[in-house]
């Protein structure tokens, strides 16, 4: 394989020039150029990008950190970013953590290493927010608080906590269940130890039941304690809603959660929207296919995705990024789930 | 940011020993180990990966194509991918093509230059095969046989479309409707020309069709045009289906458009499975979540994946590959979308 030097010699010039003139870094005269790119053509040269890489300690590859590709709001997240990314001429590189802390630890390693340039975390296991401090390197968290010093993109969960529970008391609910996931702590932002990474999508489970408090209606709710969300736990989640709370009247919980809600009262003759109200949270693609269809308040996926890659490329660039918490508006879909009846 | 030779240094000997120490490969006294150890821990020093990457030649990556992240299908497959390849110590770049030749092209760039050790390609934009057989890198096919000397891993696609077909038969559907994407073209194997890539999930829509044409059932097929089949469009083919079969009992498609099909029936008043029976092809989660329960041919998406990784990893470590065409069977869960009524 013909190196940069092998181009160097054939044309003439010392393997500087011809890095320049393959950068499109600095001035080369045009004769020049042109005796380099006719040796280039002639030997066949491929620039070896690893070596460039390395050359410029920067690698062109921004990591995403996920907890599992496989849960419905992540892969349109992930697909969201890398529309983002790839307009802006990075590659992507996906990271499953699995929810294991070892796997975190690996990608922090990468970006130590110059393997990638930065990392979008929309994933976390370690709930000491030291260990992102420490390290002065571009990150970014998606719906997680790193650090003080550590920029944050989320959806208004505060504002859609409130959109579910205005929805479900306008309908009359007197009787609701929220669900919650096994990643979310539901402690109020005040109460949190400082050294805690904050999850600022807990918001709406804050909000959500503090209406429902005020307004007197009564409340319970659902904790999947499994942190893979598959849709047989989300199934079983809900029926053990239906179990454990015979009278509710009103659902509030992500996409997959409500869907196997909504299944779930289908096909054991409970009416919707007659005998139960159900509202979602997320609005990923499936549930459209709903019927009756659902009511969603939806995460603006792709204005979150630029947000995140417009920060993380300002942090690569080695600009201070000045305001540390982005919150984006989110949108209430009304379907069938919660028409007055 | 200390180097090898600073802890060569440190540790009197040369860097050629760290390195052989750090790489585990080749013979090192036990004493002289412990002195770069100690050497490596007094200075802090972190390898390179990139640096290090380059001397192997390896980058200990695999890119995997897909068209685009957001499809169902496409996100559990590289989730199933990703669980694979982070068991075989790889790393996943899930590069979207967005259906674009020149981003499939920027790819296959990186595989030259060694920025990715291997490609899966779960998406081809090119019907010709000679520009994948003229690189003798490891590349694999998903779902699609890039050349004769290419292996490719896929579910067994004539088989899915024969137990569609005799699920419909069962059921005594007499006129049918078949979904088809834009990319597939739905030709004969025997009928492509030799240059051609061939797609094996077509095997599935001809096979379909023979059996719907050998019973005497009227047999229609509704395309979608676009590649990207988002929710919306899926729904705006379910609707084209109605209208221009308005006498249609039986359906099969993929997930999106089997769920869309539901989705239209239920909200137009038409009798599932009384009036129309509905068997779904993939069985990507969200399918669990429909009322009536769908009928659906499930790929083996961790199998698969399973098969793609162990493959492509042989390729990498330049090891020949005997078998040219992994198949492996899909199954058929029963839902109430093909109930006898």
């Amino acid at each position: 394989m013909p190196t940069i030097q092998d181009v160097a010699r054939r044309a003439g010039v010392g393997a500087a020039t011809v890095s320049r003139v393959l950068s499109g870094n600095g001035y080369v005269k045009a004769e020049t150029r042109e005796r380099i790119q006719q040796a280039i053509d002639e030997l066949h040269y491929t620039p070896n990008e690893m070596a460039r890489n390395l050359f410029y300690q920067k690698s062109g590859i921004v990591a995403v950190l996920v907890p599992e590709l496989s849960h419905p709001f992540v892969a349109a997240l992930v697909n969201a970013i890398e529309v983002a990314l790839t307009r802006a001429g990075y590659q992507t590189m996906v990271c499953n953590t699995f929810y294991e802390q070892n796997y975190e630890q690996r990608y922090l390693d990468m970006l130590k290493r110059r393997t990638v340039d930065g990392i979008i975390f929309a994933a976390h296991t370690s709930q000491d927010v030291s260990q992102y401090q420490e390290f002065n390197l571009p990150i970014l968290g998606f719906d997680r608080i790193l650090g003080p010093d550590i920029p944050c993109v989320c959806a208004d969960h505060a504002a859609g906590g409130r959109m579910a529970a205005e929805e479900l008391l306008r309908c009359g609910c007197k009787n609701v269940v929220q669900f919650m996931g096994a990643v979310h702590g539901g402690i109020k932002q005040s109460d949190c130890p400082q050294e805690w990474v904050i999850t600022p999508a807990d918001q709406r489970h804050i909000v959500f039941r503090q209406m429902m408090e005020q307004h007197g209606v009564e409340y319970h709710c659902i904790r999947e304690s499994h942190s893979v969300l598959s849709p047989g736990r989300a199934l079983r989640a809900a029926e053990r809603a239906f179990q454990t709370c015979p009278g509710m009247d009103g659902i509030f919980g992500t996409d997959l959660f409500a869907m196997a809600c909504l299944h779930y009262a289908l096909e054991h003759g409970i009416k919707v929207p007659q005998e139960l109200k159900i509202v979602s949270y997320d609005g990923t693609g499936a549930t459209c296919f709903m019927s009756p269809s659902l009511t969603v308040v939806c995460q603006p996926f792709q204005a979150l995705a630029d947000e995140a890659v417009r920060l993380i490329i300002q942090l690569i660039q080695g600009q201070s990024v000045a305001e540390k918490l982005i919150t984006l508006p989110v949108t209430l879909r009304r379907g069938r789930t919660t028409e007055s009846i």
